[in-house]
């Protein structure tokens, strides 16, 4: 057996999900609820039935890559041939890390709080880590100067993830710019820079830092998952500098050979049909109903400016015991902060994908649970 | 850059393709040209209009698990516990590989002539490697006492593809109880066994052997890709026992968090409607067909059991070089056989996936090259 598999823990947000019944008030979900639009998959079905469904090349098909280096345009990014179509962001990322990164010499560096796959993927390869925790609810949550510092002589893969999951904060257009320029003034071989815009098409600022726009050793990575409700499509891609494009792609083909050719049809018709959006009013109308709520039950919150999440401090020494009493006693879930960086200890991540009646519930359930607990005494609840 | 990933050579098969002109004879291809059955797709379709295409668990969706433990009923292998859907066979060899080795201790040991991403991996993964190569043209083409001592003290794990790529030979009942028998005898800690089964449901004989049958420490790893027409939908698994599912599980969802759901609709389908060797017919005609095309050339042959390849031998001392001129001077693609091993430098893999007309063109082609080359005096071509 691989220790390093052995040693990787599993999902502890899948873990707490096995434990829900149904009918709890799920405020744990990492995806959306709304419903893809089925009108792509009928039109890949009638494809498959002129054509098949044939191995794609292991880069993906060349359609769908010309369509994702348009939409996003990023200077050095801006061709098909910057782009590979993965199984979902996760693989995505997961070759990423893999292939740029030298077990014995590099630093990865995450900066939290974060989504753990990135710590995880790094533990299964054996590499160097260093964790960077900068807190979220400040003015700077991807502070330049912490991050430009966090940068030593081994490190050469920085990830980051903005719009970000868990905080919801969002990387703005100046620190985007000062973190490129801080980079490229370093010197020496390049420093490349994971940014997992997975939440980037649901967004309630117009203020969003696309680091593809000002650094040329971007590595982007993305999916339809959340933007178009469609993560059991597993369709993703990577865009990334040509210099680096061949063994990136060249390990995806040995872990996976290629992405599936009928959900490349699915996403090549979405954005012929420029639909990558279609959800951002929606949300933006969940967003009021969440901050809403929240504020009547006095819980402290990190105001989201992208993504589905909010932040929520309960104060619990251990919040994945508190997670656990609000399933059994209070039949909600959340997910609890500490996974995604140590300064969250004491948080719970909420998403806000399901009906606001039942979002409204579990937050006032989780401020219940918190003040009967004595682990918080909150201002006195605002009115609407 | 991780140098074991800049070291692994990008896929040959896939490079010789890439050289092909529109109207190319193309013996290269490894996958069906039948079209699969649109109406799962349809029928897939009409339940993501109904159901959303949300994640599935990390394991796969428990009616399909249940459906391919049926199916299949091997021993210690026939529950959905035992069942892990994966983005194609080739995630799942990916997955097996990386969990059950030990980069430090263990050694895979792999069976060939065989498709070369097992080796692949192994180098991907900085494991010890041994290959072992039989001669598929004998009695004995999964010879076990070659196997047998070839296990030393360190090997973990055993690679054995059969109905085998690219010899189309298979491995017998007789066979794998004697395999199984000695792996037992041995003692101290499992020697796991990777069956790579993938062209389990195209064979042209009764007596094709299961390891899942005989021996406990089997993985069996499989796909529709190859039984149903479906490359491009890249949904596989795995089975295996359950002492080692947690970890294949989680290394899994690491790397690409779940299988399709839409994919794992139309394989649920599959298996409801009994489809898994619906192409069997279709293919020994197709068998009839090459063998006759074959012996009219007068070239030597391994008479495949299964799949759909023919190997031919053109002793050409540089293999890839002859492939190269068959495709610039007669608009043939195959593929060398010293990819499989080097006991098959000389030869090339064919495969009789399209029309009967072009596979008897492109045999004619290749027989012609190798004659004006001078490297083989093939008998006078028999009459059909």
């Amino acid at each position: 057996m691989n220790p390093a598999v052995e040693a990787v823990g599993a999902s502890v947000i899948r873990a707490l999900h096995a434990k829900r019944r149904p009918d709890s008030i799920n405020l744990g979900l990492g995806e959306p609820t709304l419903f893809p639009n089925v009108a792509h998959f009928e039109r890949a079905t009638r494809w498959v039935g002129e054509h098949g469904c044939r191995y794609s090349s292991n880069i993906g098909d060349l359609d769908l890559r010309e369509a994702i280096a348009a939409h996003y345009a990023y200077p050095n990014l801006d061709t098909a041939a910057n782009v590979c179509i993965t199984t979902g962001s996760q693989e995505a990322v997961y070759v990423a890390i893999k292939t740029l990164l030298d077990p014995a010499e590099d630093e990865l560096l995450v900066v939290e709080p974060a989504f753990n796959v990135y710590v995880k993927i790094g533990q299964l390869e054996g590499l160097r880590l260093r964790r960077l925790a900068i807190d979220p609810r400040g003015d700077e949550p991807f502070d330049a100067d912490a991050i430009l510092a966090a940068v030593g002589p081994r490190t050469r893969l920085i990830v980051i993830c903005s719009p970000n999951n868990p905080s919801g904060r969002v990387v703005s257009r100046a620190t985007t710019a000062r973190i490129a320029a801080g980079l490229l003034a370093r010197g020496g071989p390049p420093v490349y820079l994971l940014h997992d815009e997975i939440y980037r098409e649901i967004r309630y600022t117009d203020d969003v830092g696309d680091f593809g726009k000002v650094y040329p050793y971007t590595i982007a990575v993305n999916s339809l998952s959340k933007s178009n409700a469609l993560t059991g499509l597993r369709i993703g891609w990577l865009l990334a500098p040509k210099e680096v494009m061949p063994q990136l792609v060249k390990m995806h083909g040995w872990a996976t050979s290629c992405a599936s050719t009928f959900a490349q049809r699915v996403a090549f018709e979405i954005f012929s049909a420029g639909e990558l959006s279609v959800s951002r009013p929606w949300y933006a109308e969940q967003l009021a109903g969440v901050l809403a709520a929240v504020r009547t039950t006095g819980l402290e919150y990190i105001e989201p400016e992208g993504a589905f999440y909010l932040c929520v401090r309960v104060g619990a020494a251990d919040t994945l015991a508190f997670a656990e009493q609000l399933i059994v006693e209070r039949n909600v879930v959340a997910i609890p902060g500490h996974i995604f960086a140590p300064d969250l200890s004491g948080w719970l991540r909420t998403s806000f994908v399901g009906p606001l009646s039942e979002v409204r519930t579990g937050l006032t359930r989780i401020a219940d649970l918190a003040r009967e607990s004595g682990l918080v005494t909150p201002a006195a609840p605002q009115r609407q």
